[in-house]
């Protein structure tokens, strides 16, 4: 691919660390790819000895006085941290001379930031947040993931088009599946904004499945799962829990007496498959979408290997147009939004 | 406990085959308790020939005429099967005749049955569905399950009243902690409503710990947690969804080859434990809160242990004044919620 990523040096929980490693492992791995390294100077003096000529100019470094700290508010961080890593960052995006932007950064300031930098899409009104989940088929992207609490019909369905042209974009999917979230309770089924955005949806030429449960999400029933930020986020954080659960359990099983022990090392090799299966750091790197721009948040605990994989995210999304193709299918959809 | 439950013979998926051995392992664990087994005809005089006499006066059987189909819908049941087998437990309840109805039905036909006949508590507004999960800690009980799509912040409240005396009744915890589901992206700390409900949580006298997120549920951070019916069947539906995709994939590793199968017979009795530990049959048993009497819906496609647990829970409940309890609660805080 031949895109240039802005990365973030300084955000998350372990900055360059984290980082360096990473820019290097996406670098190894794309030769045509090109990156922005941005962050404070004595951070990026220390990247470019590790770094040696290994890269040529693929590689660069951009300096920032600054770093927005993990716990700052939106309006701090945009008041009084103009010369942030992450705003440097963003701002190579909206110069044109980065394709994509990464960070592990806050996500409060990140979407904040990206949205005062680069501006929204026409007639996208609302910024969304979405993210890849493991399911029995292979993946979905749900989103919202926490950007908007309180959402109309109409955002729901701008939902659905950003969801499906991510898809289609970053997994080469033709005509992506599209489902809302809703609940199959048989007193009631939705909210009236549920129900409005399904009629929008069905009207919207997207390939719309109609609704899907919370267990059709790991089912796979659709490749795009639509639904508001409150629910998203309580969804994809439910789910985290769960799973920490599940392993903590597992691991206090196979760790209780000798047997198990035993039993623990012959079965070493499955647990391990099992676990690469579902490791979740593949999933890493979550899309802010509705930007003029490519911008993607990384877990602010990522490893190396999960920053990478947002790295990677990114630059799939820029290189396979992901903003013109949004653009695009919201233009050819301007009257069914209207309706 | 000294506790009579009426039991719908004919709900669920399969009926009698499941509900007849649940009863007959309830009334040998409870020596002191009593069963009425309402169904039709046919299905008691078998259910008769089955028990014998070994329970005595300690069982009875109540006939009736019909019963409410799994996709029936509410009104329908409602107006056309006024002598279904639900509807004979739930008015069995009314009557004083047994303490307590549980059925595997149908969920929205058995809401708007007991919600016609048994009314509900004064001061509650709506009623709602409660259940247990298992937690890093123990367990904790959510709701609203799906009873309710929108809430208000008195309706959250009224929530948390509820679920507090559930707990306090069923599971004995003297002052249990409620939390108020949320999410926690920097950029929005929920929506006004569950912001205005933190509030009156915050006033109640309740042991309210603030707000949990989605993770938190199953690190145990609260014994209850509140949220509206859309939230928490999307969590609760999720959290099923993941948990059978994790145990297939679990299979699926296990099964990979001879030496993951010979791992697996070697792991079968860590893995047998793991799997009991999270036997979601144990939390079988979700409680319709809101009304003048204890009615709790058994999971639909629940086997004979499940649907043992829910008929547990109703006795529970009802020999611990769940109802009074939440009576005097609300009464008592009165001036809080016009606040």
């Amino acid at each position: 691919m031949d895109v240039t990523v802005a990365i973030d040096c300084m955000g998350g929980d372990h900055g360059a660390v984290v980082t360096v490693p990473a820019t290097r492992g996406f670098l190894r791995s794309h030769p045509r790819a090109k990156a922005v390294l941005v962050g404070r100077p004595e951070a990026l003096e220390q990247a470019k000895g590790e770094f040696g000529d290994e890269f040529g100019d693929r590689l660069n470094f951009q300096v920032a006085a600054e770093v927005v700290d993990m716990d700052e508010s939106p309006v701090s961080a945009m008041k009084n941290k103009k010369d942030s890593s992450m705003r440097v960052a963003i701002e190579l995006v909206k110069s044109g001379r980065a394709d994509a932007a990464v960070s592990a950064g806050n996500t409060g300031a990140l979407m904040a930031i990206s949205r005062f930098v680069l501006k929204m899409l026409p007639d996208i009104d609302r910024p969304a947040i979405a993210s890849a989940l493991p399911t029995m088929k292979g993946r979905s992207y749900v989103l919202d993931l926490g950007a908007n609490v309180d959402c109309s019909a109409a955002h729901l369905l701008q939902f659905g088009v950003m969801g499906a042209m991510l898809v289609a974009a970053i997994e080469h999917t033709d005509r992506p599946t599209v489902g809302l979230l809703n609940i199959g309770e048989e007193a009631i089924k939705g909210n009236e904004v549920v129900k409005q955005a399904g009629e929008l949806l069905r009207a919207s030429g997207l390939n719309f499945v109609g609704n899907v449960e919370g267990d059709d999400i790991y089912k796979g029933a659709s490749d795009v799962v639509v639904c508001d930020g409150f629910v998203g986020n309580v969804a994809l954080k439910t789910s985290e829990g769960l799973a920490q659960m599940l392993a903590s359990f597992l691991r206090e099983e196979f760790g209780r007496g000798l047997l198990s022990k035993c039993a623990a090392l012959v079965a070493l090799p499955v647990l391990k498959r099992f676990k690469r299966r579902v490791d979740h750091r593949i999933y890493n790197g979550a899309v802010l979408l509705g930007l003029r721009g490519v911008v993607v948040k990384s877990h602010g605990s990522a490893d190396a290997f999960a920053f990478e994989q947002a790295i990677y995210r990114a630059a799939e999304a820029a290189s396979n147009q992901l903003i013109e193709r949004i653009g695009e299918r919201m233009a050819a959809m301007d009257g069914v939004q209207q309706a």
